[in-house]
């Protein structure tokens, strides 16, 4: 089967990420990197790919097949339309964009140009979360009654990435949000949510009608009910688990430590943690994309689709209006 | 010091327990157990204790100096009364009563009669929970953020006991909150909470107007959120822990094993897991005793105290009354 | 059932606890404990107990119907003498004596008496070594192949209790011996042993012709193999584990942490461990009490017998002697 | 810097993943796949490469800077020779023979050649093993008094493995052995070791004088000890773990679980195993080959070198010794 050829959009810290992995596997070539800033430039060089300099010029190449956007959110919109009207297949970092309407427009734009739009969800590849859902559906802990997400960040963001990532509840929780739509396989109905700012950048937070920390109560349609935790700043590491309990006991995703080593001293025994996200899900930023190549050369469905995108996005703004209106229940249509 | 001469009023299961663990106490002498059952004469004769068929008698005995009640919950108030009146020192199960009315006049009772009421909050005397709350008030993590705490039960109760027990957040949150108030040292100033019943006797459940599974937010006075999650049924085990999130860190409360055994097989490792409370709070069980009996014999306050126990009924009720209405956040006066 | 009078021998640290299990059964009655010292005094006092000075008095005494032998192992093997001729049962804590001739002499006095005798082997009684056996026996893993056994110490013991302990697989191995004899239920053929000491007090060591730390290869009847190692120093707490390995996978007795408390800091993740054996054996060492005053009321065979400690002794002292030459590897009788 | 061009020779499970690895790196470009099999062409075409059927064309090759040796271990020293003749980098699977003349010949010959030769002992790169060395050389526990190591596979090899491969300690505990040095810095001087053979196979085993299982004590030179546990078949996975004990505490290098997947049921809490060595030394087996480019570009020292496999066949020879003459110490040239 040919290579898929791909041009790779933003070459931030995920996106080169995205770039060596694209560079490394032989179902794929990297054909371009699309980054204005010379880093871009030097990534594409370390990497035999042409360096581009405007986005357009990637997405308007013959040579290309599909597009990998890892560019800032408030561009995923138009350039998933352009890519679209360009017939290429497309894969973009979550989210499409901060509000319902914008990523209607691009679902829309994406549906009539019949072109596959994969969302960067990676939790999904991730091998529990993925072996947790295979569980889950095969009915090993019967219907589920109860799920529980903890997603903590180790320390928070910067004042510029708060006041324009559109809220804890779009840019952090919405993983958690996908994820419990994923392994459960529900659909969630009313949303209840508190949320503080309390830590070391509080100020930001606050400036940005936001918070640090938030409690999310889901009920699920069918009756289930789910509860999500999330945290900017463990002051830790980055601590990410999600526990089902069904009919028959339960399922739990996580663990807890990055290196293989256990120090034992008067202190006790103390093994590290995971530091942050690229260490804990380097696996499944990988998987996707790997997934995202074969379903296009195949010509099968990709998932999470731009659906699924949508869906979580509804619930994280329900969530958010929910924790501004002091914890009033907010209904998801 | 002269041993403590205690009465047990009430020989069921926990009461059996405290009853054993008195008689197995240099410091006190178990003067009598009151129960009308055979079972209570039994428990007292094996024990060397005096069997009496009426608590009122145990409790006018003058050679008695304290009560230890674990009779039904409908019973509580009532012999308080009583055993405040006739001065004693009272150990009582919670809760006092399942409403605040009844619970405020019991109080009042105790404080005119001036005896100690120490209320059977046990987990403060775990070894857990009182190294957390020690940590947490040295300022190990800073300022509190987040409270996660969650207990599961292994199997629901019977439909007699649902009927009966005041509701799922009376009945069981009511532990996480004592916990979260103690290890905090925050009140709490708002809750809302989603329960469902999906389980193997949601009938029952629903009957009675309550929830086999429930998720719970709560705000604290100061700006500190909390979740608390309940489930009737985990189908595995008794599964308690509280994870607190501050300035510097976190701290988890909770194991969970019960023997020192791991199976490795083809299925993997296997361990098993605390059946249920009286295996995991065993020692809590004996220590509350203890503290209860040193306290009264030295004169110093005993802990939790009947405030204590109301104020988490309280919050239990103001749960009760958010999930009944959806969701909807209700302050806690 | 009438309440096993007992004397206690020996009021040190292991005897005081031993004396506070005792005093608190309601199946036996602590009568008196003999101890020269002001600490035996103080405790018989606060036990409600006899204090006596002379432990041949207190095995004299007609009311007395077991000791309990915690004094100094080089009068063990008297005082077993003599309460066998007195007809009581025996309780007595390892070893019998430091050498085979003594520990024969004892056993043939006591198997004339025909009184019962158990040793304080008190790992058969914790709950987790005493599954393994139950779960080993009922050929949960087939066939045993392999046994691996670690047991370290926190910190070294005197230079006193080194120079008078009988060495460390007279004094420390022999509870990894005890414990591989009664979970595989196979006799030791032959070891080999290599020692060294490096520890803070290795001069200690070399001066009692010992080592801080062994690792010793056993060959059971049969086939099978094990392997224990020995430390006197871990340096972070009481590390006390054994694996098996058989036909059908393994298991392991072992648990690492003492209170059910992590703290999560950018150090990592930290749990205690358990410091000593006071604290990972509290259970087993009320347990062994129990069994034997049960045992002796009942008139059922007690376990361990002396017959135990002497098979375990011979292996450490085969250990011994293969350590001092080198490896060369000793046949066990 | 110009990519690295490497031929691949031996096209069997692991040299397949070797040569996945190699096609994915930007640093290397993986010329040729010599094997002479059907699987050896079509891996070499799925990864762009010329398929080979003579390894000597493939060293013979002006075009290829570097050889990595995944041939039949009979085959290594003789493709060494030819490879170093030939002026290539080389990079050889583990041992280079089962014997030390014909690895001393090996390695003579390429001291002659002055290139470079890297072993396949992965371990050294495998995160927890390359981090315990560094925090051991920096002294984080002071000076090493003792090492446990535990290897053992999931379920034994073929009877024409077992028959071929020199034995295990030859063959399986030379991992341990290369780990034992690598992490302590120290040599080995003496040994003692017992085999058994009760497995599945142990008439294989037998035929080939060789054990199943394996218990191996050590003695470094300065004092310290150790003790490695080897089974062919521990019926659960594969579990892989190294303690060490110093002045100052521990460290201890090992997981158990495979995937982050906990089940929670009546049965108690599992957690999936780690199959097998691809799964457990992925990571590993990956950055050996980075290492070894990185190294050959840069003109640096590879590690581990071919004096390093030579010490550890000369330990392993000494334990196969003591352990055919009953556990009797040999020491180490």
């Amino acid at each position: 089967m040919a290579r898929l050829r791909v041009a790779l959009l933003g070459a931030g810290r995920l996106g080169a990420a995205h770039a060596r992995t694209l560079a490394g596997l032989t179902e794929a070539r990297l054909v371009s990197i699309a980054d204005p800033r010379p880093e871009g430039r030097r990534l594409a060089e370390s990497l035999d790919a042409k360096p581009v300099a405007d986005p357009l010029e990637a997405i308007g190449d013959a040579d290309v097949d599909a597009v990998v956007i890892v560019t800032p959110t408030a561009t995923h919109a138009d350039l998933i339309e352009e890519a679209a009207r360009a017939g290429k297949a497309i894969f973009c970092e979550k989210p499409i964009a901060l509000d319902v309407p914008t990523t209607e427009r691009a679902l829309a734009t994406v549906e009539r140009a019949g072109v596959p739009l994969q969302i960067g969800f990676q939790r999904r590849y991730d091998t529990g979360f993925a072996e947790a859902q295979r569980r889950v559906q095969a009915g090993e802990i019967g219907k589920v009654h109860l799920l529980r997400s903890v997603s903590h960040d180790p320390y928070p963001p910067s004042r510029e990435y708060i006041l324009g990532c559109g809220g804890q509840f779009v840019d952090m929780t919405i993983h958690d949000l996908d994820i419990a739509r994923f392994v459960t396989g529900l659909e969630v109905e009313s949303v209840s949510a508190f949320g503080s700012a309390l830590g070391a950048q509080a100020q930001d937070f606050r400036d940005a009608g936001d918070w640090d920390t938030t409690v999310l109560n889901l009920r699920f349609r069918g009756g289930a009910i789910g509860s999500i935790v999330n945290s900017r700043q463990s002051g830790y590491g980055y601590d990410i688990h999600t526990d089902l309990l069904g009919d028959n006991g339960g399922l739990k995703v996580g663990y807890e430590r990055y290196t293989p080593i256990t120090r034992y001293s008067r202190a006790g025994a103390t093994h590290d943690y995971v530091p942050y996200f690229p260490e804990r899900f380097a696996q499944a930023y990988a998987a996707e994309l790997v997934a995202f190549i074969h379903a296009v050369q195949e010509g099968r469905p990709v998932t999470p689709t731009g659906q699924d995108g949508l869906a979580s996005l509804k619930i994280a703004l329900a969530a958010t209006e929910s924790a501004r209106r002091g914890g009033t229940p907010v209904g998801v249509e």
